[in-house]
């Protein structure tokens, strides 16, 4: 645990130093840690709901909505899920020490090319106060020692989380300092966690735009960005339209606030006139408020339609608002998603076969949908386990981000007394 | 091919237009494109040293070094071996559409992680004008588009070659755009080309640390940085001591000016008084000027050695010299590579299996050798064909950067209707 007096830089050696210990521990030594967690959460219960008690009030005052207090607040039942969490962690396989690929060379040099941790993660965060728990458990699985920096508002609840993790962690073999809670003292403090590419192997950012944006002017450190799912449907000319109907409803209905939801519709022409009534009145029923193209307003009739402006197209709206677009063929929905897509998740219904492998090929995202809703993209619904956020870039992990995206790998080469000539 | 009237920005989305198409070309045209482009190489020898003469007259006139000079001159002994190399990357297997796993869920989803192209990978380089053909082809057999973007000193090769490139890659179905050469048009340029996020998935530089310096700053694409290599060989209380000096020798001598050679000496104390005046004589009779610690220059006598300084730890001489440490165990000679090694290639000689075992887990470095030379870090001799660098960082790439490491994956999903509850 990260003491008032120690510095940030303080913090992040210990980190590295206890990397190294940790990234040669066996599979059993970090389940019983991350049973020690468990257990250590479901023991401390009054502690951390004494702490959180703090927050809530300090949030009350400075009138904080009660969308936020009710993000912040902790309750028996949250802490038992956070418990229950770190158990799933635990009983997920072990991304260490696998073995990626193993040669032999003409020449008999062995190379084997084997997963290791990263080494020190640093999570900035400004959610709830469970990912303090989570992101702890998941890196102390993979093997990697983590800084957790979570906001001002939830310092309190953060530092107990922390120190409950820490200690029945320390307790059960993991070295001090490989689980440490630095405190949100504002953007300078951000920067200087961002540059210490010598002790932090890698940044995961879990907040808004403004996060992204500094860390994308001042991080050195490697950094893996959880971004917006611009996310869209498209229904093509084939589809069957009741599956059609049923997939959109639930891209954007079932939980229009997380980052897989869609947030356009794209139909072809030819099934336009025929579905969009039927899927339009569907949607409204559902408390969605449309924007539609010119002509998809005029095909959605009787459903009134507002029009969608440019800024539509490019909107993650994370609330019952959906953009409507009528293309004339799979290549201009292909196209739309390139312009205005952000490399999440992207769904076609189709019962082409042909239709849906084009698209599958084109269609430049993390995860592309044939006849399913987007919102499938998830660690836990992969079968990845828990995750700690779905990446829209390219480099290292793209999708859910689970234990292997926070590993690396090495080359252990063994030969005897060989030169190069 | 860019030509002078187009901007940066129109170059580079030339380019992210030109990779959707590229992403979904056969292996078999692709190698078709190559094998166009090795005998467009060889048709156009005469154009090609005609546009290199300028660069050396301009070099010459400018007050290059001879040995500059030398990496800049084009022959057509060097021409035929570009083409031979375009040839060798054509006959590698394809790294794109390779089924990485292939799962079906409970609920029945069927998720395949396919390898895919980046998109678009811009490398900026300093070297020898071969790098434009040697990115090039590898970009083209990965599937993705490439900026390239030389140094102002070789020009007018750059342009030509890439020219040849484009043109014949264009004549066999590679969209146009897919192959650009920009020219160095100062930092200022470099600055443009590193926030092209939109357009850009990766950038590589290969040159020196100012290339370096300035990307770390200004650059908002993702960089994988093909950093130094300060290598270390230990020499165990075990070793095999004969083995031991012909690694050595090997590591520091054979090809002193790049990044996998030796540039430290560590010397378990049990067997450095045997083993360091022989080692010390054979490399100082190989012209190697050594610098050692108190206790290694003590142990080495009667050959005599000057005293190394804080700065040698930590310095790649990229030359004939090599510091040289005495060290108490194994163990301190891990905390010696933690504390001044790069993680790019470390070496163990020893005959004991636990102690190989235990450097290989504990030295945190792309290539971890046991009785053999760093000097096999390379694609080639990894048996993975050309490679465009070796990384020493963690994410995306660690070690040599071949044709898979510029991919990246995607997730497809095929459901039947399925929607999330």
């Amino acid at each position: 645990m990260a003491i008032a007096t120690e510095t940030l830089s303080d913090v992040c050696r210990a980190a590295k130093r206890a990397s190294r210990v940790l990234a040669t521990l066996d599979t059993q030594t970090k389940d019983a840690a991350l049973e020690a967690i468990a257990s250590a959460l479901e023991e401390r219960v009054p502690e951390i709901l004494e702490a959180n008690a703090l927050d809530l009030e300090a949030g009350r005052a400075s009138g904080l909505s009660e969308a936020l207090v009710d993000r912040l607040a902790l309750t028996p039942a949250r802490v038992a899920a956070m418990a229950s969490g770190v158990r799933a962690i635990a009983a997920l396989p072990d991304p260490v020490g696998e073995l990626l690929e193993s040669f032999r060379r003409p020449n008999g040099l062995e190379i084997r090319k084997l997963r290791v941790p990263l080494g020190v993660i640093a999570v900035v965060y400004e959610a709830r106060p469970n990912v303090t728990i989570d992101a702890a458990a998941l890196c102390l699985k993979s093997g990697n020692a983590v800084v957790l920096r979570g906001s001002s508002s939830a310092a309190h609840s953060n530092s107990i989380l922390g120190a409950v993790a820490a200690e029945a962690a320390s307790g059960a073999g993991v070295p001090e300092g490989a689980i440490a809670v630095i405190q949100g003292r504002g953007r300078e403090e951000l920067r200087e966690l961002a540059t210490q590419t010598a002790q932090i192997d890698l940044i995961i950012p879990r907040g808004g735009e403004g996060l992204k944006a500094a860390l994308l002017e001042h991080a050195t450190v490697p950094v893996i960005y959880a971004a917006s799912g611009n996310c869209h449907v498209y229904v093509d000319a084939s589809a069957d339209l009741e599956q059609a109907r049923r997939i959109v409803l639930n891209a954007k209905v079932q939980r229009p606030g997380v980052c897989n939801a869609a947030e356009t519709l794209l139909v072809h022409r030819d099934v336009a006139a025929v579905f969009l009534p039927d899927v339009a009145a569907a949607l409204v029923g559902a408390g969605v408020e449309l924007r539609g193209d010119e002509l998809a307003r005029e095909l959605s009739r009787p459903v009134e339609i507002a029009p969608a402006s440019a800024e539509d197209w490019d909107t993650e709206y994370l609330e019952l608002t959906l953009a409507v677009a009528v293309v004339d063929s799979l290549e201009a929905a292909v196209e739309h998603i390139a312009e205005h897509g952000t490399g999440h998740s992207e769904a076609i219904v189709t019962r082409d076969q042909d239709a849906a492998q084009r698209f599958q090929l084109a269609v430049d995202a993390a995860c592309v949908y044939v006849n399913a809703s987007t919102r499938f993209t998830d660690g836990g619904e992969f079968g990845m386990g828990a995750e700690i956020g779905n990446s829209t870039q390219k480099l290292h992990a793209r999708g859910p981000i689970g234990l292997r995206e926070l590993c690396t790998y090495k080359y252990l080469i063994e030969g005897d007394g060989h030169v190069r000539s």
